[in-house]
């Protein structure tokens, strides 16, 4: 079966964004080490953060909202001003933040369109994703760019039949076990995960077992070769 | 020019959402009301607003930010946390609104799916549209949903192109006389303004003088007649 279509994870497969998630938890844990320690405002972020999302979904701005909150409850509502205003700037930052693609991609990007479509397939705030997109000098290389609010069986069935040839052709790339690799094997495509060096306790899944369509990769830059040899 | 597709906006074309949005403003205006007279705390939001736009895009989240940024500018940082706690309530409120389809739009909408390709053009927070969609029970109706980060000539363009074939043979429907009707006329379709009782300023501009592609309803009723006599 020849694979025509090489779906592409954005943060921390193309470029850095977990980090600056833990820049900004660390302003966070700053802002409010007179409250509490950081291992409860983190545990209190957490939980906030699980309750939001089915509210909220992915991205900064819902990240924003999550802090706000856990700063007003664990003050008990005693934060001053300049704590929320600091988180508001805090998201703000996040927003405008330079995008750096990460080793590799450049190069193992061009590689690939020239065989194969590719598409970006990401969650989190769409102007934000289109932006990050735009910034990273690699929009021109994508057939399509999918943000969806959930990863699962079914959008990727949607997106491969869509925008290719139907899963059983196309190959899922990403950081996420949980998100870009066992959804997309699920959905009868091809999946390889590529580590980043922090994973958001919500992306964390094991491994599939043995599966004949998955691959592990350390760097992106293996990717076209990966791909050549599969088809 | 046969015409086979017919997009559609979805706030305040499909189900009500200003109509929410102008709730929240007075929760907003009540609980800040100490501090400012209604004409002030409207003027500093809508300028918020605006400044945050480029950054957060539409939809609730980012209204809900700059409802929290606004209360602190006006308060200078005075305002007690049960005020963020209550805007912080409000946006979870709008984010889980019963979502009430507007009258004659489920009849129009079965009559023009069983002629026409129908496609959902909306802009706001990718979960909330998805969200409301789902509660609309229309879900079924749409051959493809498209949420966007801007309206523009482009976006309908690339939309049309995708999803139909082509705008020389689309029509878009909505309330927004500047993002559903001149954006899409600029892109080759056809448009129609149906208007909602309220518009949010930021959407509000001139009618087109004498467009042989433009039409104006006052109900979504007429909407499978107007497309049928085009054709």
């Amino acid at each position: 079966m020849t694979i025509t279509t090489v779906g592409l994870d954005a943060d921390d497969t193309l470029w850095h964004n977990e980090t600056i998630f833990r820049l900004t938890h660390d302003r966070f844990v700053d802002l409010l080490a007179d409250h509490a320690d950081r291992d409860t405002l983190e545990a209190r972020l957490a939980e906030t953060e699980a309750r939001n999302l089915r509210l909220y979904g992915y991205g900064v701005k819902g990240f924003t909202l999550s802090m706000i909150e856990t700063a007003m409850d664990l003050t008990g509502g005693e934060a001053p001003a300049s704590v929320v205003r600091e988180i508001l700037a805090a998201g703000r930052d996040m927003l405008g933040h330079p995008v750096e693609t990460l080793p590799g991609v450049d190069e193992a990007l061009a590689a690939l369109s020239g065989a194969y479509r590719l598409i970006l397939v990401t969650k989190g705030d769409l102007l934000d994703q289109e932006r990050k997109l735009a910034a990273s000098g690699l929009g021109d290389l994508f057939a399509a760019v999918e943000i969806v609010s959930e990863k699962n069986r079914v959008s990727y069935e949607r997106v491969f039949t869509r925008h290719g040839t139907g899963p059983e052709q196309a190959v899922m790339a990403g950081n996420s076990m949980k998100s870009d690799v066992l959804p997309a094997l699920a959905a009868g495509a091809w999946a390889v995960h590529i580590p980043y060096a922090i994973t958001w306790a919500h992306e964390l899944a094991d491994a599939p077992a043995d599966h004949p369509r998955y691959g592990a990769l350390t760097n992106i830059a293996d990717l076209p070769g990966w791909v050549r040899n599969r088809t």
